[in-house]
């Protein structure tokens, strides 16, 4: 079959014929029907340091996508044989105290798809049963194929009371960008989107957000205090890892506000932790991955009832030979989501 | 009547009479029982950098105290002379954004006793009506008058799940003290409790932590994952304000585990937030104040019932007229909590 | 002043000029703008066996409205002439141990305004400064004066998870018809709603029920199992209080799923505590008043968002003279809320 | 092996030599160490009307153990030989949407052990390994082979808050023996415990209720009202499944409060929805099986932690082969958990 390959240490990757994966024990093969390139995936491609020190070349890239179960390896108790479907890409133990407790997304023993095993930028893949999540078919490919970055959005969002609440999303990357129709999907009566890219805060704008700021043009911390008369809002989303952005998000929260973090600064970052947490009562999250299966429900919901449009967030529908084109335009960060299909664009 | 003055800018206070204040509208007149020393009211003894900011002398000191309401000001409609009561010292608007979300302990506007108006380092002392609380005869008068301060432990302990769950104490002052047996009093099934000072590590002893560990004898971090199995603790609370300890916290809280701040570092602190809060989906805190009035509801009830001891806690019953041995005390760190009685310890 | 007056036990109310009341201590004087009709005050109008039981003739009726300060009375605070504002027309104590826990909606020396005091259907009405409500001028007068229906409304919807939910409405009053349109601003993804009156059916359509059930003509049970696929809802609201509801009810909530209850059947339910409610870890809650004051934080946030529109609901426009018709409307059921303005519709 | 069977339908049960099962895949082949008997086996042993409509004989009875992993069936993956394991006796599906909302606990394709399969009243028994649950040795064997009706009793204190709470526990069969010291464990600060048999109120004595009532002798609305001043309990659990109960639990809980339902009245039950649940507040919550695995996480914590001795609920230590002994134990009330041991006791 056709896969995208991380051949070798350094930039790129390569598009080959490899050997067809058989499914093992208590897994599946899929062929897969539309995969989507996330921001770990550029990582892996562009070589950044975070790649350099986990990813272990020869590997097929990719970990977002959907397909349909054409196989079944020995032991497999559920799936069945054409089942539409997508896939959490965290593979849990199960066992630590944190998957018993039901907050298996911060398992201590996850392994990631297209990380620490083969991925889905081919066309088939193998993936563990307990993985599967069951797809409505009514619901367009593309946005069955980023589900799981949805996820970390629902997840991110849905961390905390959003029903009449006014949110800031700091960072309109594709999560950035789904974070903002979730928010409103979900009760949010106030959105503000922050970016420096007018690409991206353009789609913001099609996700409806009610304030759009351009950081290189207003500061938002200005923007965001006037525009709740002074208050602050109650919910910080932080989707930018950008280090600068740290001394904004504080001081926009209001006191006993929320701020969720997703983003991934680089480096430390330093904090006032006396006058803007402390005394302020700001409650802080560190957000990874999506919960088994609470998030999934969620992104479901939102998709099936059309609550949450997507149309704005994917920008480019690709073949999967063009994945060096999707990587470019990762790189230009002007684009939302971009779409890859083993059997080409239809 | 007799008080306890910080009469103008600098080192020290002084013992003076004054004229006995008179209760505005809708304020008490209360006879001060039994008052005890805060750090903050030590910070405004040596004339710190916080309180060279805050306080405007001349202004009686202290805010902890229990004692008899002996008069009412016009307009009072439900306090009664003769009541026993404490005061929750935080002041609030009742009208922003926090107070009508029932967060009044982060209110915008909030004035604090002994801070922002005189004081109970006095032999009487005004409070609005709204901000009494009444106590329970039945408990000693020493204990009555370290609610609020026992209300911060109960805050930080209660902000989250701790029944069966583990938990870490940096920094052992009275409220670090007070939040072990709290914590234990509340179901959590290990409390270790971290400081420096062996005066106070005997307290946290007696207060019956399962480990306690002097951070100058052996690394905190080691000590504690070895103790969990190199799982860590389900809860941290970090009640020192030592900057050190910042990357200590996070290194012993398991995935997914609650980081509650209390104490007030006095610069600001370099975080790992991508690898050691965000990948590791860790809830953050900043915790202020008590909510009113759930936490004093706590406070009672655990008094009340004997499930908590303080005895350990209160080391030292003092006239008030020995206010500055009871600053000594404080400055050394060789105490508990200190307790000043205006008509003298009986 | 003109004012609607239930002047002695029996069927009915006389419009009658009545002396101008004054404000007492900590109580302003409100020239009304406009009040709602609700079924309490209907139960009084027609004289049924609650308010035989509860109501103390002669008395001013009503107590939904929106009004402007006129007069502060004495040891008011924070209350100013001009201000816009409704009111929680429930008086609580402040002291007891639902009041200090923040749930003051469950008071147990609750009174209510025209229940247990002088009401709202009249030019002026006085009340107790903690219990105003400011209000946002942009928002139209009807909207703005039943809040308070609104407000039970919320409470029902938000008393838990609605977000990706499913939810079930029996009842279609006003109460029943304002909780469609919460509940679909707050993030659930399918909402039914069940009556027997197509007057109030119809206007379930327009607040956008995505599946609107006579009850006469098809049962409940049968139509909501199927569109679920047989999983039924996550959420129940009842809000009809008749008894043959409560058959159903449990029926069509998923096991784990939640019941809420707002009506108030008049007799005693059986019910199949075991089977229907245990096996299948229902969740039951009582729903009474609005929680003091995030329920209020949350109209307020749906209304000035515009995410919650009440047009339809808002069926007749009445001058305070006209209330007889008014009562009559209501004892047809042809109605959604009656507004009366004291002034006279513009 | 030995093995208690359900031959057929009618009273008893014998005892006799029956096939060494074999663990099919994903199972595993356990020695039984110890195992108790529930009210449930009691049902089927008298095999009252639900055990008629729900066994199928023959069948080997019971699903309370604990023992040693002996052999794995094809495809295990992470049990081994050797472990000592108790299981959670709920066999789930894990596709349904509360299995997938992390509420297994009320699955709707559940599979009960030593009910819908056969049990563990034998000397092995086969378990699927998702149901395993890795033990604490050092724990003694027979509170190891209780914690599945522990968990009940976990699962329903836990069901809400229970720090500083008081608490009343009508019915003191095993499982409301063991609410009583978990809820102590879990800062409940008072517990009154309800029953008419003095043998189990004695038990009730040995747990440290705080007021111990026999309901021949006293009225327990009016001894727990009296208790606490007429404010009522904040939680009631429901363990003895009377009927006449339910005309007493609303009555002392507190408005607002929460009652927690375990017990199964065998008939419909009448309640006064408006008075007691509408008007009140009250929160109502049907308790079935245990929540996984958080529940278990907890059972262990509390066992191993030494906050919980279960000492005086284990009353009676047996061979298997006097499981008639045990049966006629249970008939008569006069015992608390029957603890049966293949090999003999000790």
């Amino acid at each position: 079959m056709k896969a995208v390959i991380k051949e070798k240490p350094g930039y790129g990757a390569i598009l080959a014929d490899v050997p067809l994966p058989r499914p093992g024990p208590g897994e599946v093969l899929i062929e897969v029907k539309a995969t989507s390139i996330c921001g770990t995936d550029h990582h892996i491609y562009i070589w950044n340091e975070w790649a350099q020190k986990r990813i272990k070349p020869p590997q097929i890239m990719g970990h977002e996508f959907v397909g349909e179960v054409v196989e079944l390896g020995p032991g497999v108790k559920s799936a069945k044989v054409g089942e539409l479907v997508s896939a959490e890409t965290h593979i849990v133990c199960g066992q630590c105290k944190q998957c018993l407790l039901g907050e298996k997304h911060v398992c201590q023993n996850t392994k990631i798809l297209g990380v620490d095993r083969d991925g889905c930028f081919a066309e088939y893949v193998t993936v563990p049963e307990e993985n599967l999540w069951r797809n409505d078919p009514s619901v367009p490919a593309a946005f069955l194929s980023i589900q799981e970055p949805l996820g970390n959005a629902v997840h991110t969002v849905m961390a905390g009371e959003t029903r009449g609440r006014s949110v800031a999303v700091f960072g309109c990357g594709p999560i950035g960008l789904m974070a903002i129709g979730v928010a409103r999907a979900v009760g949010a009566t106030f959105v503000a989107a922050v970016d420096i890219n007018e690409y991206r805060l353009d789609i913001a704008r099609k996700m409806k957000a009610d304030l759009v700021i351009n950081a290189n043009e207003m500061d938002p911390v200005t923007a965001i205090m006037d525009e709740t008369r002074g208050q602050g809002v109650d919910v910080v989303l932080e989707m930018s890892g950008a280090r600068p952005v740290f001394s904004q998000i504080f001081k926009v929260a209001r006191p006993g506000g929320r701020v969720s973090l997703l983003g991934l600064p680089d480096k430390a970052v330093d904090l006032d932790i006396s006058n803007e947490i402390v005394m302020r009562g700001i409650q802080i999250q560190g957000i990874t991955g999506r919960r088994m299966w609470d998030t999934w429900v969620m992104t479901r919901e939102l998709l099936q009832s059309g609550k949450l449009d997507l149309s704005p967030v994917v920008t480019h529908h690709l073949d999967l030979a063009d994945y060096a084109r999707g990587m470019d335009l990762m790189t230009s960060g002007n684009c939302g989501k971009v779409v890859l299909y083993p059997r080409g664009v239809k």
